[in-house]
């Protein structure tokens, strides 16, 4: 699925306001600017957050080139003051989709990155969505070991979640995101702009990981959620900032206590994945956007807290609510409880053979939960026809 | 080149001393454990230091599958008393040979990985020469963002400088360890009986990194060496000990300091290496061990210094004289400058096209310099072949 078709541009008033949300890693902490109307500055940014760059290597979603991809690149060259050194950029086109995390893709930019003279002083900077996120974040913490990297995401998904915190990798066969590795940007920088030329549906998956942090940490933020869904489904730019900043500062919180996904806090972030992976998975990985199964991820995840008696109906009607009014979807009546189940089993968080999942005890609290019964798993799955 | 083929085994008299140093990285730290005579109990000293390993994934050079890795996998699975809960252990041989640091060989070890039902909690065991320690720790670095890996190394040169430090990675055409990570492992577990079965040439080359150490950072070591050479080339089990413990110590204590290569301290590692890199990148890969071309590398090396009035001729004299009581090469015929040249500006020690060598400034002490004149560069390989 192409995750930057272009259609009608939504008309965005401009505003050029500027905020910046830290993510708290000592000697690699790194800053998310989030802005409104400057996407002709973003050279700019990078230059003054990395002094002395002189080699810029911009790995795009061939979907995002014209106008962003350019624009960058563009705003690299000029924007430069009389003392600053002239920088060099080396740029590669990514096909768009999830096929494009592959090890060909990978060996591909390698190769391709050797032949441009990069180096460890070299600075790859990476335009698009999760896809090209993840795959050029890996290749910019292999080569050479570790070279430093820029995420400038273009799609709703890419700027609350995957361009924050650190985690790239590629897919094998049958299996997502099974080789990578945690190496941090050194900035993220979004700028509203980028999502008028986001196609539709796209754009509406992103907003089921934004109503993820308002469930797993922020019961004001889902309040907010669910008094502005509107205005942030017509990309109101000022509704947009507000949200890509509350998801990004959750995410910063929990990223910086545990960034290797080592003490358990850092699974929160994964609420409704494990089923919405399982989903993927079995479905076949583009039947449904990322975003569309982890709203309705969220839901069997939902409902297997009330069975389990820790999540009130009240709240899940709530939930259930606000995905409807992003207009997610909020069940799918192909899942397959005896195909979802040995997928859950391979999952990365499953450790010595046993399933854990993050449930919510209530709007903006979650917990990690193990030893469930297999049978709640299969009704929480299976109720998710059934309530159609 | 096979780095582990069955020569003659020589007399190693059985001694069960056991010595270890660590490697001090913070919450990274992890030991060496340096013996003779107890290859039988390397697994036992794997489950004391990992508890409640589970699943082992064990990644052997097909050269040293008979009987090291055998040997291996069998005290793994023995090894544990009545509290100990069994070890899976999922084994694969590697071809012998640098052309196994491929992008092709990872990809095959991360697809069969993924078969053998390997998660966040399996623990990878590296049992060969540098190629399989650095095929396989890209691996253990890589696979769902990293998982815990064990050395044991099965050459000198492994034991005294690939398997210690972290560095781990795979060739891209033309260009040697390109692609990799930093990746330190959980242990190191060196025993010189597995010395007995390697081909005499290979061990040899393992000398060249010995000497090494000496140069750069400790003379009473180096003179040391001048004593012992002939014991060591007899494989005596307490020279080698001794020789790999002190090799370790210099290392651990300089990565220790400098665990990225970040300040330049570490750099002292790779005395000789810019021209050794050249050496083998001209003659082609596997014309010459890498033990061999370091040898020879710090010969250019020493005289460059020798032209720039940082090192006196008697030193030089010294280090010629040790390396040829190793029986290590000292010069190189086909030298060629104009091809070399070229390959050193691809060096990853290079930062915006300055070359940058590490040259002693007498026996025990090394520094970093740059802007050296390509002539003086010129001269003293071209002298590898007049001083014949």
């Amino acid at each position: 699925m192409n995750p930057n078709t272009r259609s009608t541009p939504h008309s965005t008033p401009r505003s050029t306001t500027r905020s910046t949300t830290t993510v708290p890693l000592g000697d690699r902490s790194y800053p998310i600017h989030i802005s409104s109307g400057q996407t002709d500055t973003l050279g700019r940014s990078i230059r003054d957050a990395i002094p002395g760059i002189s080699h810029a290597v911009v790995v795009m979603d061939e979907s995002v080139v014209d106008p962003w991809g350019d624009q960058l690149c563009q705003s690299l060259v000029n924007g430069h003051s009389a003392n600053d050194q002239a920088v060099r950029v080396s740029r590669i086109e990514i096909p768009s989709g999830e096929s494009s995390k592959s090890i060909e893709q990978f060996d591909r930019l390698m190769q391709w990155m050797l032949r441009e003279n990069s180096d460890r002083a070299s600075v790859l900077i990476a335009v698009g969505g999760g896809v090209v996120g993840d795959l050029a974040g890996y290749a910019a913490a292999s080569f050479t070991r570790g070279i430093r990297f820029v995420q400038v995401p273009t799609t709703l998904l890419a700027m609350v979640d995957s361009s924050v915190g650190g985690k790239t990798g590629i897919n094998l066969p049958g299996a997502k995101n099974m080789v990578g590795a945690f190496w941090q940007p050194s900035l993220v920088l979004v700028d509203t702009d980028v999502l008028s030329t986001l196609d539709e549906k796209i754009f509406l998956s992103g907003l089921g990981e934004v109503v993820k942090y308002g469930v797993i940490e922020d019961a004001e933020f889902f309040a907010w959620l669910e008094t502005n869904a509107d205005a942030l489904i017509a990309r109101d730019p000022d509704a947009l900032r507000h949200a890509i900043e509350t998801s990004c500062q959750c995410k910063a919180n929990v990223v910086g206590e545990d960034e290797r996904e080592s003490t358990g806090r850092r699974a929160i972030l994964n609420y409704g994945h494990t089923f919405a992976h399982a989903i993927e998975a079995t479905a076949g990985y583009g039947t449904l956007l990322h975003g569309e199964a982890v709203s309705i991820g969220m839901q069997m995840a939902a409902r297997l807290a009330l069975s389990l008696g820790m999540f009130d109906e009240a709240s899940l009607v709530r939930q259930t609510e606000l995905l409807r009014k992003c207009q997610l979807p909020i069940d799918y009546a192909d899942a397959d409880p005896a195909k979802m189940l040995p997928v859950m089993m391979k999952d990365k968080k499953v450790a010595h053979g046993k399933l854990k999942f993050v449930l919510p005890s209530r709007i903006g609290c979650v917990e990690l939960v193990d030893g469930i019964d297999d049978d709640l798993v299969v009704a929480a799955i299976g109720q998710s026809t059934a309530s159609r």
